[in-house]
């Protein structure tokens, strides 16, 4: 029996949210991992990399079985497009969670070195603006979307302050290095999520509004 | 008139070489930029990311055009939504080029901190498995991009070797920190390329070998 073109869609629609909830999953066990120092989560969430990569491959697969089935038009063609694209983002947020995670495995091996607020706070930010971004996408909301992209500056402001104060620790005392590296590393992993988020949410408002503001905003 | 299939797919194939061409520039331009520390060209290799942008909006756009106005079968479909996969990935290496520029331009601020050996070298690596990378997937050489694959590992072997010796400069002498920090930048740069360029020959062997090898490896 053949199903519906729909259905297929709506399959299509639930993978992606399921990937980005690993993805924001994974991110998170690798913070709390950090904040609780908590090396066996840190390996958790090294280990789930392998979920979020088997997920992009099903979805590629549904996206070329679609267009191979089904020849879309115009509208679905772009949706279905995009969920290719936007898998490729989120296994890139994978990716990422797998490289805090190691930063995290080297941290708890030195007593820590000051207090977390601000690698939490970028945390928070950039997983909201990827599972908002994703709920754009999914549910056709391109205001939000453009919400979200104007949110990529307040993750970027963070990280370059917090640069700022672990270098000012590094030039104070040379045993703070290693350290202070570590975290600079996890920091900008948080700030390559929320640009993940932030190309994510580009692509809602391309499709939606159909205006190409991709790569009008300076990316670093 | 209406122009044939095959001229499409010839052109897509070679906007590809033109957006890996302007990418590969760029990191060039960048790397000479920093062995010649001259900041001018740094600011050149920063402005023209817009280029590679705009040449990955050109392909998207050629994509979407041939999936709707051809319906292609399924060899020929894998190939076109690669492409549009591979202008990602290209378009991602230019970014990387502008990071390396930013840090170029910083560098240049103070005195050369060593001889610039395996920088340049990690570049010319990372540049030829982009170039051949592509050539692998617009001649058909999943051979090719089999060995590029294999590649990969040098290149992160000077990082880590370059990543504890800027290290242990920084541990002897805190003045070197901000300009150790900033090699180690740019040798995470041109890691990156090389990752982006084991992207492109791990989906060139999946499509002319239809095995998936795509997280497989370990990525970093």
């Amino acid at each position: 029996m053949e199903r519906h073109f729909d259905q297929e869609l709506a399959e299509l629609k639930d993978a992606l949210l399921r990937m980005s909830a690993l993805a924001e999953q994974s991110v998170g066990e690798a913070l709390k991992a950090l904040v609780q120092r908590d090396s066996a989560l840190a390996e958790k969430a090294d280990a789930a990399d392998e979920a979020i990569d088997h997920m992009e491959m099903e979805i590629d697969d549904r996206v070329v079985k679609l267009l191979a089935l089904r020849q879309p038009a115009a509208k679905d063609l772009r949706f279905i497009l995009m969920s290719m694209k936007i898998a490729a983002e989120l296994e890139r947020i994978g990716d990422q969670a797998v490289n805090i995670a190691h930063r995290v495995l080297k941290l708890n091996e030195e007593p820590q070195l000051k207090p977390f607020i601000d690698i939490p706070q970028m945390a928070d930010l950039s997983c909201r603006m990827v599972h908002e971004a994703l709920d754009a996408f999914v549910y056709a909301k391109p205001d939000q979307a453009q919400q979200i992209i104007a949110r990529d500056d307040n993750v970027d402001k963070i990280e370059t302050q917090l640069h700022r104060e672990l270098t000012s620790f590094m030039l104070e005392d040379p045993h703070t290095i290693t350290r202070a590296m570590n975290l600079i590393g996890v920091a900008h992993s948080l700030e390559r999520i929320a640009d993940h988020a932030t190309n994510i949410a580009e692509e809602v408002v391309y499709l939606y509004e159909a205006r190409d503001i991709r790569h009008q905003l300076a990316r670093t």
